[in-house]
């Protein structure tokens, strides 16, 4: 069973000041998460944690997250700039972009972040430039990936990174016009639940590094297994156990890399394992529609958590204080917006919920409000960190009208 | 072939001090499409055309479409602010929501806006707040449609409006609360190029109007046919023939409503037919990519026009200078986010594009701009109205880092 780190008498004393919806961040449970990932990577040197900002882009969660040793993963100028505001900086800022313009690779260039190349063709683009840095990262995408239970094959299909041939010949030019420090990326999964796919990958990995040292004479220095450890957004889905990840790295490490006599480190761009079940948008039941179906209204939209209507993802909803109540039915869970995807849950069996009721929805701490819109003139809602005791601290407050309007000049005549 | 109402100078000029990407809404052509529905329908006397604000929250496209007769159809405060700072108010402004606060209705309810009821629980909820106002439309949900071409049967999974009997019922308990003024509503198709939609959606709403008249003694005073007219998205579909559409309900009107001895006023509700085919987003080619695909990197991403990524919807993109030339092969038309879904084409044939051409993606003037958002940190672009000489004049500034980051405190310690 799922289960939220709050209670219902936590919320009523929360809405007495804060009108819902809005999102609760567990500081512990980051915590927790972080220490272990880094634990279980203990034995690698150089491990890092870069966390991809675009899942949960707050300054406080950023500073939480720094002080747990992480930095980020960045591909754009506001990412950067949160990073740094956050106190991370240089080369603990990975700027892992695709289809980057010139100003955006200028800003990441001069902030000392890793530069991330998506493209062979970028490398030219960023010497015309004056731009190549001395530590270049290349993004690898081969095509297919066997992983434990599928072939995936989608790979041909997605925009990311350089074949291999291109990887090889990018690594090649970058040693002959001067770069002196590599390093390997690649995500070729996606909320994955298999705890054997870091190990495979780093293993498609390391068998480039060897051959890049044999024949190019380059030692790579980091290998960035980047993002892809899902979460289990279902009841009957399973966490990955972490320190079985990291022990299955372990091996296939110290199988090709330590008994080479070679060292590297080890990178990861967790956004979604790290913050993902550790969110929650709480929201308020406001109206109970029987049609064709029954609908449970909220006061939270797909403007608020978009997955559900984009993906079409799962979300586990818990009603507070009903925790244990059977099922009466099954509802859909919409939310306001003029849009017939505005559902966060479709055909839900649900307990007996009451107008007023607080409905929790899960696993909503990455890709959830970072993915807010004002679609509809929805007004994006506010963030809050608890502590350990429940006591919770604004970290982001709620748009207001002004913001909606804040592009527009709405009261005269148009002088930008 | 589709077209584009400016040519490369005209951008090459308008790039000299604005960068890409950015929207142009064609004054003149949104100007024409207003006009030409008001001639179809003025053989109705108090023919109303609501535009649907969240297809294009613009107070300059507001204002321009308030002096052409326009009202607005909104469904939050910030879209009743919007109308109401461009001049259109009370009665002009409907109110169409569902999973409505309280607050919400308070602000439409006291903006003088028709309130339009999504559901019949609705009218206690007014009630109760002491909000129900003298004039009331009610929105239908029929469950099925009989459209030439398909059944709509999807409407029995549709969260909108009331069934039948909930219509009925609605209708007998307002009146009898001593609401005066009557009016329904139905949107019962999405994008629909049938020129019969309307008439046949009049003909099953007026059969209501003349059923409610007898059995409850209620004249209905206006019927809101709502949205559903689409737009030819592909070069090869035919635009709606309106003048045929506004013949087509007045056949119906004739016979049901006028040779009965009633009148009522008929409204509509079209965003994407009014400004739909009138706004172009355009965009520079950065990059091209050769991996298992063709790609063509440009600077705007699916956070500029999330249609392609949510609904994996065609819009036609013309190369500017190039309108002419053959196809060279199929590219994938991509933008910049971290998500493989940010795609404007996939497979599109295109002509050979070189870096720096202007890409106009088409059919962006409606649920475009609207639909942006910041995921990655991207920000949002600018929107611009060209007038008949091809000036261009800004109508919403391009977002900055400060925009993005106004609802945090990124310099302190949080202190909201």
């Amino acid at each position: 069973m799922k289960t939220v780190p709050f209670s219902l008498s936590d919320v009523q004393n929360w809405t007495k000041e804060y009108p819902t919806p809005f999102y609760i961040y567990d500081e512990e449970g980051i915590k927790k998460c972080v220490t272990d990932l880094y634990k279980a990577f203990s034995w690698n040197k150089g491990f890092c944690e870069y966390f991809a900002v675009k899942a949960l882009p707050n300054p406080a969660i950023l500073r939480l997250l720094n002080k747990l040793g992480c930095g980020t993963d960045c591909a754009s100028e506001p990412e950067i700039i949160l990073s740094e505001k956050s106190g991370i900086t240089g080369k603990k800022i990975m700027f892992s972009s695709n289809q980057t313009t010139l100003r955006e690779y200028e800003i990441a260039v001069k902030s000392g972040a890793i530069i991330n190349l998506d493209d062979i063709t970028h490398i030219e683009f960023l010497e015309n430039a004056g731009l190549l840095p001395e530590t270049v990262c290349c993004r690898y995408n081969p095509g297919k990936f066997k992983n434990t239970n599928e072939i995936m094959g989608h790979l041909y299909d997605t925009k990311f990174g350089m074949t291999y041939e291109q990887l090889k010949e990018a690594f090649a030019i970058l040693k002959q016009k001067g770069v002196k420090h590599f390093g390997i990326h690649a995500m070729l999964a996606s909320c994955c639940l298999e705890e054997d796919y870091y190990p495979r990958l780093a293993e498609e990995i390391f068998s480039l590094v060897l051959e890049f040292k044999k024949d190019l004479g380059i030692e790579v220095e980091f290998v960035d297994l980047s993002g892809g450890i899902g979460i289990p957004y279902k009841p009957e889905e399973k966490a990955v156990d972490i320190f079985a990840v990291g022990e299955g790295v372990k091996k296939v490490y110290d199988r090709m890399i330590k008994d080479n006599g070679l060292e590297l480190a080890i990178f990861t761009e967790m956004g979604r394992y790290i913050t993902g079940p550790y969110g929650y948008l709480v929201t308020k039941a406001l109206h109970y529609k029987h049609i064709y179906k029954e609908y449970i209204g909220v006061d939270a939209s797909c403007c608020d958590l978009m997955r559900p209507a984009m993906y079409e993802a799962y979300h586990h909803i818990t009603v507070l204080g009903k925790e244990t109540n059977e099922a009466v039915g099954k509802f859909d869970v919409v939310g306001s917006l003029c849009e017939n995807n505005d559902k966060f849950a479709v055909d839900r069996k649900l307990p007996h919920i009451d107008i007023g009721d607080f409905l929790v929805i899960h696993d909503a701490g990455a890709h959830g409000h970072a993915m807010g819109y004002n679609y509809n003139g929805k007004l994006r809602c506010a963030e809050f960190m608890m502590d350990k005791t429940k006591n919770i601290k604004m970290i982001r407050r709620a748009q207001t009208p002004k913001d909606y309007f804040a592009t527009l000049d709405i009261d005269k005549e148009f002088n930008f």
